[in-house]
């Protein structure tokens, strides 16, 4: 059932991001070049503001309950081509140009294995086995 | 810091998915033709057994709280051309043949409206605002 309010965030002009319970909303950073998807993180309110205030991805880590700026520590930054947001307004994508990789492991995506049907199960394999750098030498662990 | 456990997860070839407190992952689906991100919703496990298993997309619910044959009412399904995994394994990309509109207000991708600065904060634009369906035509409210 819709509701007025529904209405106003899904067919409006202004800007209501819909945080969680967790004051996040869910991000999808895609390559603005190939379309990939290079990774799925979170923004809360102060990382958002300051990703459209800057145009550079920032976000917010659940594991260290700290706000981040994308590459911070590793200087693969990312420059934002494109923002949207999706019906709900519960949703961020982002195209960017990324410097470097964008995951931890070295590798340009996040989303470097395949899932498939198995043995009724399902099974990885590698997209892109190897990666760009050696995450110890970037991060030092 | 790493732990034996993340190394197995990260370059492992089992598929482990981890699921949030709620036992959902984040699914991002893009348009296997265009690239475009059609929408960000959730898998249970059974979405997600049942998205591998049939090659069409499963999700679940939060708002109804049930799982969800994507296009069940509408017949606007989703045939899963690839899926991947991330890092570690809590968030699920599938790129998809999308038939008629993934977005409930019929339109084919629900970021269907643009985040830009403005006066110090954001406003919103329309990258499509008309869509291709009358949504009350096809779910009747």
């Amino acid at each position: 059932m819709s509701t007025s309010a529904d209405q106003d965030r899904e067919e409006g002009l202004s800007f209501s991001p819909k945080f969680d319970a967790s004051d996040l909303l869910t991000c999808v950073a895609t390559d603005a070049a190939s379309g990939e998807v290079l990774m799925v993180a979170h923004m809360n309110e102060e990382a958002l503001r300051k990703t459209v205030a800057t145009g550079e991805a920032w976000y917010y880590s659940r594991s260290r309950q700290a706000l981040w700026r994308k590459g911070e520590t590793s200087g693969h930054v990312q420059r934002v081509v494109e923002m949207r947001t999706d019906c709900d307004q519960d949703a961020i994508w982002i195209r960017v140009e990324q410097t470097g990789a964008a995951c931890h492991t070295g590798r340009h995506s996040c989303f470097y294995r395949k899932v498939e049907a198995a043995d009724g199960g399902a099974r990885l394999s590698f997209v892109d086995a190897t990666g760009q750098f050696d995450p110890k030498a970037v991060y030092g662990k």
